[in-house]
């Protein structure tokens, strides 16, 4: 059995277990105040041109946008996001478990736009009824989003100019960064995505870490105080090194991007097995996952041998599914998935 | 100027002050342990024919609405209800304020259906990342409807048919239930709701009292320690007697449905207003909410005689407004509305 | 049976009875922004002699608490307060339900010292483990405290610049403030305590209202939306002309002022009852609620006619028990208490 | 310098480094549903003698034990917990977060006994204002505690009898739990600790782990839905795998144990060198944590040398500072303690 259902399916880089061997018997303060974690934020504030960004490390994409959201919202204020947004999905509400509601805009390709962003904001704000709904205080988007799709850089500096001009901070969820960065239809680099937003995260554990996010923080008006919002949220690990140690390594010689351009390869070679064999796709995605719609019927052959992620149902006989390259897929897992598609065909 | 806005514009029925007044230097003990409560509870309890309902009063709608939902829900669990349900749209996220999301039905009514929640139900239960999603938790309908529109008893009994099969409460929002209970369309009577569902509240605020509303508990289940839910949230009135004084005299000699039935009415009245001068309607209600739709500039008119709610943009030049008849409504000023919309047609 | 239980055994003082009949049947617009309700915020304003304060009307004393701590605090905050202070006793957690510690500093006669609120600030922000506890965020305190006790204008002084120096806001809780202002210890006026803290409400509900207590903000820097807040915790009452009204009325011609008074007369002879007939008091309060300690076998006795608040067992056959004046306490019950007290003697 | 100021200060024990390594490309489900999850649950189960408890696997001890709680309490209730409990001081107010209040109990070493479990719900459930308190919904203890010492089997069982008989889900955070069991004074085994409560978590972290805890529900009443309350907060680790991986390792030929039982061998040395000098102990504790008392003064120059966590000033001139050994703790270090103590008193 060879498994694409998601970019988590293995363990970290070899050169992040390398060092944590290495390191493995060091004594060190705890709770993220030690040497590795320090230099580890120094790489990455250099990779991001963001000399005074705060960086903080948490473990778990939930736990890192509930504690960032819940710091950044007001009790009576909302998140403003796509409906297909993972917060508003696949977090069993861990937003509103903070008191804040999703505010969901509608959206096909899991992106959403400044005109939308500026409409909600203008619908509330001139509304007779102000008072009596909740306040849009944020917005929140996804890079690469759930579907695969990326925003343009024009496309992002046009909705972080509206979120400026609204006063709502625009944070990115960077849980799969390294996959939207260095994929072939990318227009932003980091420096860009880190200009062009308020506060993100550069996912790990998606991205060769074993787990671990790094949260930057650009807007100077979100850093106040931000490590007792980890400590109450559980977001402060005793053994904070670890993710020091971990981000220092991604962001030594680019590992970070050419571990992605490696999954990003592969996704396309994934891309074109299904593309040679005439499928549809379910979302235009050009980053590490990939969505091809086949009928019932063959996805039950085909899931003898490959595991995949079942996405969504299309029709009555097919369904959309997603396969997921990452950091540790194989040419030879992808060479066995194209031989297992077009037998299909025979 | 004479103001049709709402169903709260005046104080409270005449008979309610009465008694007020009578009893205003009785002394009693507090938060709702008196006698006046007490022999209000027995009247609502024989009004739904539910000798072993729990009977609570609470001040406000929003209150209201959050304790039941937080006294019913599991932390990880939502509420479903229509996305034009009232706790959706009009409460600043009172319902996640208590941490829990609402998970919104489409409308066009105002209403939702029995297969709507079955659906729902299923698609979450049967989902591989069920536990990654926020579980359905109980069901929330408005009865009339925030649109004016009501559920017949066929589809409450389906509705609520569906909400045991999937294990999920039903509470009902009865903010204006007196309005859709005399209604001329409706074949729902107070004691077949109170069987309809495990939780319901019947409104005061809009039907006659000064402020108010009866939460009738009619499951069992969700019976304990109600009270600590109402202390926390802050919906324990000290002088509780004056929730029990309002609530036994509308439901002395059917006062409750007497005015109810008067609104509709006036209502009926408004609606051949506009019926009657081309005007199309928003919402098709039978109840004490009337929803014509007109054009801005025809409204701009109006509305220096008239006080109306603003609803929704309908079109370029269009839009729907709330007239609403209450207890209080008088004959005069129907019949100078008449007038002033006449006036336009001129 | 007479009743001395508390101050909210009764209805409202006939003022206000009046004036709600007397409006009874006008229409005004929802939720506070009539213009009873900006009549009442004018005369708040002048008798606080604050011309740029906000001032906010809503229902109840736990509600009004938690609306502000939860408008005041960031997540990660909590609110110092005397063991003994409402929000940590008697509000079923509702603090804590908005997701805040309450900090609790000792005390015997319900008041905190500015040293202790130094020391504790002093503590937190020079301990190594300072974000692994709960940042003090603002204080409260109650003026007269729970056990009737006042703070003079030299304490409050002191703490409010305590307050001011370590940056917590200074909320004071006035459930009873009308009573504390009238009572002869006293050297505080109404301004005096508008300026010496940041937001504080004064307590109708106990003094003369039917129910509902004023906020006044005085820090600008807390008054930001602060109707979302009271929104979406319900305490936003519709018809909000219901509290400008019974405020109008309790500031004009000094009412809340004139009946507070009475209330203080009434106390001092309560007190004179139990103090010519030797028993010990539990706190030394001079404002309208005493409390005697009392043998269980006489309590039993006295407690067949007159009703009272159990306090707190003092030994093993000893209580101390609460005795509250109101506005509405009449000489014949004090002077039947006189007999009673005077009966267990014989 | 050398380092004693907690348990977390190296990575993991080198046989849980050694599995990483080997099965670090390996595929598997995440979200703890993979094979090493289930072997380690197995294991625990056996340790236990509880094959019927269900075990999770979470990142951390105050997401440990906010989720743990969260799960348990109705909204109303809170936990009861020494005042030095871990959950009241140490976790940034995350349990209050979760909108629980910490109900405190006085103690002078750590531990909480089964009369003042049993008076403290007594005074609740027969006070007249029941309702306007928070509901005692579970008691919370640390074995050991934070100050190092242990319940007997006789306190804990009497405490458990207590909480039974109050319908009060007994919760011990087991942070330390291995250092507790082995150590000389303990009278307890795994599986009576399993069996005298109701929820515990075997902690990992501290104990050989690179992070991890073992949460083992013991309560059929406690075991529903407790994967939605970990999604929810943050504590389902997308690779599950690495937590299932250590606990199996620290359950395999009993390394667990065997491994705290070093620690505690270390902590007599590091005893002994401060009796055998003459310090007294902040509190008796047998476990692997020491509390000796020593002047500033020495601290001073101790400190050049030796890491250690400051505990709480003593007197002006002396305070009590812990010294922790671990799994990791060499001969040689705490040889070199010793040196250092030694010279002070030259």
């Amino acid at each position: 059995m060879i498994y694409f259902n998601s970019d988590y399916l293995e363990g970290a880089h070899p050169a992040i277990m390398e060092r944590l061997m290495q390191t493995n018997m060091e004594q060190t303060v705890g709770y993220g105040e030690d040497e590795y974690c320090a230099a580890a934020r120094e790489k990455i504030k250099a990779a991001c041109q963001a000399p005074d960004a705060d960086v903080h490390f948490l473990v778990g994409g939930t736990l890192t946008n509930t504690t960032v959201i819940a710091s950044v919202l007001r009790p009576y204020q909302g998140v403003l996001s796509a409906t297909s947004g993972h917060i508003n999905c696949h977090e069993t509400g861990a937003i509103e478990s903070s008191g804040h509601k999703v505010l969901t805009l509608p959206t096909d390709n899991g992106k959403i736009t400044a005109k939308q962003v500026e409409d909600y904001y203008n619908w509330h704000h001139f509304s007779p009824d102000y008072e009596h709904m909740v306040m849009p205080g944020m917005v929140y988007i996804s890079l690469p989003t759930e579907g695969g799709t990326l925003y343009s850089k024009a496309e992002l500096t046009e909705l972080y100019e509206v979120c400026k001009k609204c006063s709502l901070p625009l944070f990115i969820d960077g849980a799969r960064l390294g996959y939207g960065l260095t994929c072939d239809d990318c227009d932003l680099t980091l420096p860009e995505v880190a200009r062009l937003c308020d506060i993100f995260y550069i996912g790990g554990n998606k991205v060769g870490a074993l787990f671990g996010e790094a949260v930057v923080v650009m807007n100077p008006a979100l850093k106040k105080d931000f490590r007792f919002m980890m400590k109450q949220r559980g977001g402060m690990l005793a053994k904070g090194r670890l993710l020091g140690l971990q981000f220092d390594t991604l962001f030594t010689d680019d590992l970070y991007f050419k571990i992605s351009r490696h999954a990003n390869e592969m996704a396309k070679k994934i891309h074109a097995i299904f593309e040679d064999n005439g499928y549809p796709f379910f979302f235009n995605s050009p980053t590490n996952q990939q969505y091809p719609i086949m009928s019932d019927a063959e996805l039950a052959v085909l899931g003898k041998e490959f595991g995949y992620e079942y996405w969504e149902r299309v029709d009555e006989t097919h369904s959309a599914i997603r396969f997921a390259a990452s950091w540790a897929t194989t040419e030879e897992n992808v060479a066995a998935l194209r031989k297992g598609v077009e037998a299909l065909k025979k």
